[in-house]
């Protein structure tokens, strides 16, 4: 790694109710949440940054979209007062300039990404943002997806979609990484 | 489609000797160069705009890096006087604003895109560009990857890393079609 971990914001990604939606089908890693709330946990008793990046889909028939249940934060990582919260519209977190503008504010190129989905937002989002330069650290047992069908018809397990994002990122765009490898790196 | 493709840009990407390099393993789509070659004999008898995007690579241990025979484009599909040359040294062909610039030149959001890899700078382009406004028509068959082991060490074939790439964007962040199913588009 290029910079210490020790303070380096948590962004977790559209971590909201509409990832519960059944139209999803089955997901993986269904302990993410309170994985995430027990890394949550030691970034807030440290006083470390955490950002919450909210999807406000302008899709009329997204359960992401402003105004409905979906669009609120799943309660397990939901912002407590102080934390930082970013809306976006689109998949990648660094289209709009809030989130960079965040981040040097913070005055790091270092971040750690949790939330969903594993292969949409988060991976457009690591993608952007290491081409952007961005030092990033990816939880994979902080993130999650969906079974998927694939362009030839064939059907994934939502682990086998989740690993495959993994493996198109680790080590060309980020560091792929657990929350106790995290914890105890940052307890060393 | 928002608009029509007669005229749209064809945009191949990082098609240059280094993708033969054998380390990357055994790959898909044996016929991609010679279709997209196909393609590319009637953009150009129409006049049709025509950009190239180089990878530049700056990791010295790169076969695209510049310097060596693998940043050379493939001769099938390698640019004739006159076309529009792109050099890029990111994955996506949009973080430098060289081809927003061209793109806004020729007065258009719409463009069709081939090259290499599927899950890498084709996917990583794509999903950039999309959520930078862009209406992307993507081509199956004129793009191709390479066998891939995932993040659980689980080995897939590069046919089946394709079309998972596939099943990533089409809808989602493009259009995915075929280069005999837009031949026919824009002789209707």
């Amino acid at each position: 790694m290029t910079q210490s971990l020790h303070g380096a914001p948590l962004v977790i990604i559209d971590l909201q109710m509409a990832i519960d939606h059944p139209d999803w089908g089955p997901r993986n890693n269904p302990d993410a949440e309170r994985s995430i709330a027990k890394l949550l946990t030691v970034w807030r008793e440290k006083g470390w940054p955490v950002i919450h990046v909210k999807h406000n889909s302008s899709h009329s028939n997204s359960p992401y979209r402003p105004g409905q249940s979906g669009n609120d934060f799943k309660p397990e990582v939901a912002p407590i007062a102080g934390e930082n919260i970013i809306a976006k519209t689109t998949h990648s977190a660094f289209i709009d300039p809030a989130l960079g503008t965040a981040l040097a504010k913070l005055k790091t190129k270092t971040l750690i990404i949790a939330g969903v989905k594993t292969n949409n937002s988060i991976e457009t989002t690591v993608r952007h943002g290491e081409n952007l330069g961005y030092d990033i650290h990816l939880l994979a047992d902080g993130c999650f997806t969906h079974d998927q069908v694939d362009w030839n018809g064939k059907s994934w397990s939502a682990e086998d979609v989740h690993a495959h994002a993994l493996s198109n990122l680790d080590g060309e765009y980020c560091r792929v990484t657990t929350i106790d490898a995290l914890l105890s790196e940052i307890s060393a």
